[in-house]
C-alpha cells in the first residue's frame, strides 16, 4: 500500500483529492492532515481522502508522495519540520503560485533522498471555501511543474503522473521565470484589490458610498478577502517583480485617467484592446497573436482567421445596434 | 388588462420579468422587446414575459409602466424614440448606473404626462449572461429610486411597487449622489479592470505570461469583456467623478507599490485594513462603522461587538497558525 498525503486541505488540496479518489488508483491510501481540524474533518466526510490525521508527523511519515495546499507564510516551517521525517525516495510537491524560495528552503531542510518538485495548477474558477471542491477543476488545464535543481528524475515523473492523474497539462517552466508572470497574473490582482479596498473605504464618503457596493465591487475586491498574512507573504516573496508591475499599471491607469479627463476619441479604442485581449485570452488564443505589421515564422492562418473572427464579432455588435436604432426610429414614425 | 414592457431583455431585465411573472399579477401582461430577436426569442421561451416583439413602438404602446434595460449608449436614442408613442399617465424606470443624464434627456424628451423615476438594483452577484438569469435576484437587496423633478407621486409610487414586489428594498437618493457613488463603486472597477488588461496584455512577456493567467487574471479582468462602447459610455457619462477616483486609486497603488518595494512592516496592516473592510461589507456592517478614537453619537453597542469579533476573528486566525506550528513542530520532536 502507497501513500500519498495532502498537507493542508484547502480547497484546492481538497479538489486535488476528490480527483484522486475518482482515479480509484489501486494500492494507495490517500491521507489528510491539517492544522484546521474543522477543515480536516470536512475534506474527510466529502470523501477527499481516506484516511484523516491531525498529526503533520504522522501524516507524511511512510509517504511516497506529498502534496503540500498551505499558505506561503507557512511553507518553510512545514519543510522543516517534514524533512528529518520523509522516506528516502520521498516526492514533494506544492500548489502554490511562488517557487523561487519554496524550492531553496527545499534544498536547504530535505536530505539528499528526498525530492521536491513544484506545482502550480492554474484553474480559471478557484473554489473560493471547501464547499465547492470540485474533481472536475483540473480537467483540461495547464499545470506548472517545476522541478528544484536536485530532484530526480523518477521524480518528475512522479509528479507529471499526478498532474495527467486528475486531468491536467504538465506546463515545464523555470522558477524565476514562473514567479516572474506570477507577480504580473495572480500576485498583482491582489495589490489591486486590495487598493481598491482601502482607497474607497477609507474615503470619507464610504458610509454612505458603500450601499452603491455591487458585483463589480464584489468581483474586484473578492482578492482582498485573502487572509492578509498571505497576501503579505506573496507580495513579499518577489517584491522586485511586483514592483515592475505595480509602475506599470500606475501608468496604464494614470493614461486611462487622461483620456477619461480629455473626453479622448483614443478611449473607445484603448477599452477595445483591453476587450479584445480578454476575448483572445478565453478563447484560448493569445499565442497566436502578433503585433500587427510584425509577422513572425510562427504566424499561421488561425491568427488571422481569430483576428477576423473577432472584428466581426465587434462589426456585429455595432451593426445590430445601429440596425436597432433604425427599427427603433421606424417604430417612431409609423 | 394593464401591460408593463421590459425594453432590452438583458440578464438583468430577464431577472426581472422572472421575478414579476412569479407574482401572477392579476390583470397584467408583461411584454419584451429588444433590438436581438435571439435574446428576445432566449426570454420569452424560460417564461420572463408573456409575449415579445421585436418592435419597440408596439411593445411600448398602452404600457402602464416601462422598465429599460439596455446600454447607457443607447438610453438616449430610445428615450427620444418612445417619448411620442407613450400613453398619457405611463411610468418609464431603468436599471443603469448612470441617472443624471438619463434624468435630463427623459426632462427633454417626454411630454409632461410620461414620468420617469429612475431605478438602479444593487445585487452582489450579477448574471453575466441570460441563461444565467435568476428571478431570486432582487430578494433582499437595495434597489436605488431617483425620480425626476417633474415625476408624479403616483409615479414614484409606482416604481416602488416594482422594487417591492420582486422583493427588493427601496433606497432613494438624488441623482447627483448616487453618479458620485457610482463612479467609485461601479465605473472605477471597469476602468482598473481594462487597464489591468491593456498593461499585461500589451507587455513583451504576454505570449510566455498569459499561460499563468488563471482565477485572478479571470476575476480581476471581468469588467473588461463588457462591450468597450458601454465602458466608454459609462466612463465619460460621469468623467470628473471618476477622475477624481482614479487619482485616489493611483496614490493608494503608489502607497503599496513603497510599503512592497521597502519590505515596510506596515504592509500586513495594510492589507489587513482592506480585508476588514471587506469583511465589513460583506457582513452589511460598513454603517456601524467608526473610526478608532472618534465616538460619535450614533456609535452603538452593535459596532463595538462587531469590531470584537473581526479582532477576534484575526487572533483565532494567527493562534491556529501558531498551534499548528507548535504541533507540527512537536510531531518532529517525537
Amino acid at each position: 500500500m502507497e501513500r500519498i498525503t495532502i498537507v493542508g486541505m484547502g480547497p484546492l488540496g481538497t479538489s486535488l483529492g476528490l480527483a484522486l479518489k475518482q482515479k480509484t488508483l489501486a494500492n494507495t491510501e490517500l491521507m489528510g492532515t491539517s492544522g484546521d481540524r474543522k477543515n480536516l474533518a470536512a475534506a474527510s466526510k466529502i470523501g477527499a481522502v481516506d484516511q484523516a490525521s491531525p498529526s503533520l508527523g504522522r501524516a507524511v511519515e511512510g509517504a511516497k508522495l506529498v502534496v503540500l495546499d498551505v499558505p506561503i507564510s507557512d511553507t518553510r516551517a512545514i519543510l522543516e519540520a517534514i524533512g528529518p521525517i520523509l522516506d528516502n525516495g520521498c516526492v514533494v510537491t506544492d500548489l502554490g503560485s511562488i517557487k523561487t524560495p519554496v524550492l531553496a528552503w527545499a534544498e536547504e531542510y530535505f536530505p539528499s533522498g528526498v525530492s521536491f518538485v513544484g506545482g502550480h495548477p492554474l484553474p480559471k474558477k478557484a473554489p473560493l471555501a471547501l464547499e465547492f471542491a470540485d474533481a472536475a477543476l483540473f480537467q483540461g488545464i495547464d499545470y506548472c511543474v517545476i522541478p528544484a535543481k536536485s530532484a530526480r528524475r523518477e521524480a518528475v515523473s512522479t509528479v507529471v503522473d499526478l498532474v495527467e492523474a486528475v486531468g491536467a497539462k504538465p506546463l515545464f517552466m523555470g522558477a524565476q521565470e514562473h514567479d516572474s508572470y506570477s507577480a504580473a497574473m495572480q500576485h498583482l490582482p491582489a495589490v489591486l484589490s486590495s487598493a481598491f479596498v482601502t482607497a474607497t473605504s477609507g474615503s470619507q464618503g464610504w458610509r454612505d458610498m458603500h450601499r452603491l457596493a455591487a458585483s463589480e465591487f464584489s468581483d474586484l475586491s473578492q482578492l482582498a478577502s485573502n487572509d492578509p498574512r498571505e497576501n503579505e507573504a506573496i507580495s513579499l516573496a518577489n517584491p522586485d517583480a511586483l514592483v515592475h508591475w505595480l509602475d506599470e499599471i500606475i501608468g496604464e491607469l494614470y493614461a486611462y485617467r487622461n483620456q477619461i479627463k480629455e473626453r479622448s476619441e483614443d478611449l473607445l479604442e484603448t477599452f477595445a484592446r483591453a476587450w479584445e485581449a480578454r476575448a483572445r485570452w478565453e478563447a484560448n488564443a493569445v499565442a497566436d497573436d502578433n503585433l500587427p505589421g510584425v509577422p513572425t515564422v510562427g504566424q499561421n492562418m488561425g491568427s488571422f482567421l481569430l483576428g477576423d473572427r473577432l472584428a466581426q464579432r465587434f462589426r456585429q455588435m455595432t451593426e445590430s445596434e445601429d440596425k436597432k436604432k433604425l427599427s427603433w426610429r421606424q417604430s417612431k414614425r409609423r
